[in-house]
């Protein structure tokens, strides 16, 4: 399948790369084209990755990653334009961090970047995912012991059977995959980061996820 | 131990049996004393309940829990008053729900109620804990199936110690419960609450938790 990832961070060059290993054509997009981590990812990725701008990679894609950050997403997939995402699944892995106020979100609870990049492409069907956890995890599930949980929220449920099929060739067992609803379903899950932090810190590692215990 | 209980609602009355049925004396505190349910409670949980005003369960109390609404929590504690609360350990175990708009917080992120609380008392020695899951699974950790995890936050190190005691004989292992830092941890815990309802909606039953994989 070819699959546009737009952000060259390393969430971006994560998920590029094991999209590749699983055999599909990845074009990484940033703000402007031959973009100096993109190239390099290219190099390192092989014959079918490629980069361009964000309107490239949409283009590109049947399916769009968003893995930009969160404080510049809607603005990302502004540049990446409206008719190159039309009618596509738009994954979307980013947090609206608060850069300048560690540790919270630029805006949570009544709202959230899932719901906003709804809104802003209504004729683009917007899963958010795999925002709960270290990006090693997203894509290597297996490597913690036993099962946890990923979440999936959107408003279009083809889209999320397209998302659920994904994450399976991830590693994903289906009973690990929690559909939480409608994209609100994204409040809950970009809220997640405050807790995780203070999970995180002590450790000083993300290879942790968190599982729904019955 | 003589423990105060402030709030007459579900989880004020689960709290308080399950003290008693540890060997506690508990008086549960209400805006005015004979509160109907508080009066009930005490008929139904024997000779070692009792029953009063805000005031008088926290002067009772050599712990107290806040089991109160959220919205009110405050308020309820002023009610019960600063010296009566006074160099002691306060659980809090409430969550700011707003009330008017299903699923969200009152405030989150740059604040938690944990923290309005330790700011309003300075004095008395807060304990966030045990507000994110249903009372249900407070106090009887082991009727889900392996480990799961409760999470505390709090600045005095010795009075997260006390609560972990008092965890330990609700069933709670150990290893299960999580020590997130200084009362700013309450945060994380209390922005639970969206992922919370979007799990519990479609099982309609609240005996899940939790649990980090590593």
């Amino acid at each position: 399948m070819k699959i546009g990832v737009l952000g060259t961070g390393m969430v971006g060059e994560t998920i590029g790369s094991r999209l590749i290993q699983l055999g599909h054509e990845v074009q990484m997009g940033s703000r402007s084209s031959n973009n100096e981590k993109a190239c390099a990812w290219v190099q390192k990725a092989g014959a079918r990755a490629s980069q361009g701008t964000f309107a490239d990679a949409a283009k590109f894609g049947e399916l769009v990653f968003n893995c930009t950050k969160g404080e510049k997403s809607v603005e990302a997939l502004r540049a990446a334009g409206k008719e190159n995402l039309k009618g596509k699944v738009l994954i979307d892995l980013a947090n609206p961090l608060d850069l300048n106020n560690q540790g919270t979100l630029l805006f949570c609870n009544t709202d959230s970047l899932g719901e906003r990049i709804q809104a802003a492409f209504p004729n683009t069907k917007v899963v958010k995912t795999l925002n709960t956890m270290w990006c090693g995890i997203m894509l290597n599930p297996r490597m913690l012991k036993g099962t946890h949980n990923v979440f999936l929220a959107g408003n279009d449920q083809s889209a999320k059977s397209q998302v659920v099929e994904l994450l399976t060739s991830f590693g994903w067992q289906n009973d690990e995959i929690v559909d939480l609803g409608d994209i609100r379903g994204a409040r809950g899950t970009e809220m997640i980061l405050p807790l995780w932090l203070r999970i995180y810190q002590p450790k000083g590692s993300g290879a942790f996820n968190l599982r729904i215990v019955q």
